[in-house]
């Protein structure tokens, strides 16, 4: 394969220049570009990403750590990352970190050594210290730090509409599935639910419930039997809405005529289940981007506008809810 | 931070010595070893990876090429991936190829500069020359080509067993959603529906249909219309069962008491639907470790006894067929 030495001379510049060209810093006069590019294409040279990383500290790798990629709201975050991500030339190291702090500092510590040039993390490890480091992090559904700049959904005012919508279509005794204790989204949702219901002539149960399929239906089980008359499910996730619904349909109740569920997340899985999920949709895709795009913007070294991203949540009206 | 001279000084071996050490080539004794162990650790020392990667022209990336990992199938088999590789000190860079044979050459070339040490392609390019590569690759869940290690599943015997469970529940008019033509994990499905069925007194149907929710929703209305007779399906993806599950529903189909549903892959969402789905349950996260396992042993210089794995499916009966 050619080297960088044969594209500096079949170009007629120096090897300076190409390494100049090759990392996008200092001068290179249009001339010489014009050179460059055509001895590159003509030796079918690939530029030799590891050594530019020695000399330039700086990778087009992207660390990307999620709690867990099978969670349905994961894999179109990661979709839009890796989009985004590829059309800068940069690639994206899938982590899975378990909500694992020890799990997350392996990683971390794993891709610095990989002069990595940063991460997008979608994490609930509030002090950890392991991201006291030195390349540039973006936080992405849930805020890591005040110094870390965040992209998160309007947690507070999508939950609150979700719950109005509930109490417009006439549910009187409502459950907030509200998620684990502790989880940003999931405490920000249920400040939301208590905007829509305090003050209101109307029952509430607020029940915490994991974000996962089986242990939510269990919950759904529980509070169905020993809250007969519940007549609306406010969950904090689609795939506890999922489970709640999957449940009570079992149990031989009627959704949506003799109870109503609404969602929070817009993922895919919604428009699968019959029928289908009335939810409160965040713009998964669009998150991704753009954290993806404010990353690379660090990177590059350019200024962020905008520290803190909040994406405003959409109410999606389907099939689980009566209608005003 | 310390580097590796300091590493050597503060164990009493030579730089050379703990060169060894750290890319575990050539001889070092006990008593060497544990004494750069104890260096390493006193110093903090990390050592670098990508100079380590320069000179041993290996890193512990792997490239995981899936179509879409929107797709409920590809999480959780890059779930596994990411396990195993993370538990052999290794990294997933994920990269979502939409069945684009460009975009797949593209990463391949991007990470081939980076002296990727091996790829896991989940990848549909029979003849694709950008496989012709110099690193490791073995294919996931479809064939590449008969030099490159292989782990699948026993599609046609799966899908012989799935076709087989309608006809013994009854079902004498049958449709089989058989995916997109040309596919190989696809094509092996319509042969073990063929295989059920020929020679047997019912009604069969072929038709195409992608591995997409709506396309399949489309699909299944048209053939639903088109023969209301039908009372069997065989789906060769879950996703297009859960569809044709949704839109029978929708119609005033009663599943399973007048139709009854099996589809192929075992994701999770299967379990979401009402009724749940009675599907050939691929053992996915089995097919992720094992190619894993595969990878680093063939990266790590060490034979493969065995070249292609073929797993088999399982028939998990659930709520969309009647029992036998």
């Amino acid at each position: 394969m050619a080297n960088i030495k044969e594209v500096a001379k079949n170009a007629g510049v120096s090897v300076a220049t190409v390494s100049r060209f090759l990392n996008k810093k200092g001068y290179v006069s249009e001339t010489a570009k014009e050179n460059i590019e055509m001895a590159i294409a003509e030796l079918n040279y690939r530029p030799n990403h590891v050594a530019r990383s020695l000399s330039t500290k700086q990778s087009n790798l992207i660390g990307l750590i999620v709690p867990d990629i099978t969670n349905p709201f994961f894999p179109e975050l990661a979709r839009a990352v890796e989009d985004i991500a590829l059309s800068f030339d940069y690639t994206v190291v899938l982590c899975n970190s378990d909500e694992n702090p020890e799990k997350e500092e392996q990683y971390i510590n794993m891709l610095t050594q990989k002069y990595i040039a940063g991460f997008i993390v979608s994490s609930n490890q509030l002090t950890s210290p392991h991201y006291d480091i030195d390349v540039p992090i973006v936080a992405l559904d849930r805020a890591i730090h005040p110094s870390i700049p965040t992209v998160t959904t309007d947690n507070v005012e999508g939950a609150r509409i979700g719950t109005q919508y509930l109490l417009d279509c006439g549910a009187t005794n409502i459950v907030c599935m509200r998620g684990p204790v502790g989880l940003g989204p999931a405490d920000d949702r249920l400040k939301g639910f208590l905007q829509a219901t305090e003050g209101k002539d109307i029952q509430t149960h607020i029940i915490e419930s994991p974000f996962y399929f089986e242990p939510s239906e269990k919950v759904a089980e529980k509070f169905l039997k020993e809250f007969p008359e519940v007549d609306g499910i406010f969950a904090s996730s689609d795939t506890s809405a999922i489970a709640a619904l999957k449940m009570a349909q079992a149990m031989g109740r009627d959704v949506p005529n003799d109870l109503q569920i609404v969602g929070f997340d817009g993922v895919q899985m919604g428009k699968m289940v019959s029928p289908s999920l009335t939810t409160v949709a965040q713009d998964i895709y669009e998150m991704g981007a753009y954290a993806t795009k404010m990353l690379i913007k660090m990177i590059e070294g350019q200024e962020l506008l905008e520290k803190n991203i909040n994406i405003s949540a959409e109410l999606v009206v389907r099939g689980t809810t009566r209608g005003e």
